[in-house]
């Protein structure tokens, strides 16, 4: 198990390319719109793992719903394992709170669910597992 | 530039440091009290960065503030420079808000600054460079 992204919700997705890419300098990917999800998502590669930019096409989204709550800021933290249904399981097991219990899909080809924050001191907490 | 670490304000160390070490199963290194910044960190392991576990010793801290207004969570990024002064200029120059002008002695024997969050879409992120 290893981190995989850092998900960062954003008012703006090309401000955001353009400050983590031309002022920060990382290599910033091109926007995939999921749009089952109503969210466009871009990955920076920040070395050892990726922040993911996240922007909301839709209000009612969970990430919209985020933003209009709490602003622009971090999302979520996402860790890649190879099994996250077992990962789940595990996690059951030990009395942590599962916000899905079985995965979804999601970017990229993966397979994702999320932990509920209060079982993980205030992280909301995703688990991907690549295809 | 790489991602160093993310820093995670909590309320109990050791139930902190269990559940990222036996309910997650990563990697947990031993708690380091920075006295002069009323701290208590820890990292762990997460592959290719670390979590920066953070308890405050001292509620007038800046993470004991944070914990007193916004419960526990993620509180911050960190990403490793060569040269955290040359970055501090560089950003300056693009129109970054610094928090801190020059770079100040953090965990691990590092020089750190941060930048303010609100330059960089609601995200506290500091520097850090390795002595």
């Amino acid at each position: 198990m290893k981190l995989n992204h850092i998900g960062i919700a954003v008012e703006d997705m090309e401000a955001a390319r353009k400050l983590y890419g031309e002022v920060m300098g990382f290599k910033v990917g091109e926007p995939e719109h999921l749009v089952d999800r109503g969210l466009v998502v871009c990955f920076v590669d920040v070395g050892g793992a990726n922040v993911e930019l996240l922007y909301p096409t839709d209000p009612e989204s969970a990430v919209g719903k985020f933003l209009a709550k709490k602003g622009p800021g971090i999302h979520h933290l996402c860790y890649e394992v190879d099994d996250v249904q077992a990962k789940l399981d595990s996690l059951k097991a030990s009395g942590v709170r599962l916000l899905n219990e079985t995965p979804m899909p999601g970017a990229h080809n993966t397979l994702v669910a999320f932990v509920h924050p209060k079982s993980v001191g205030g992280v909301l907490t995703e688990f991907c597992q690549p295809k």
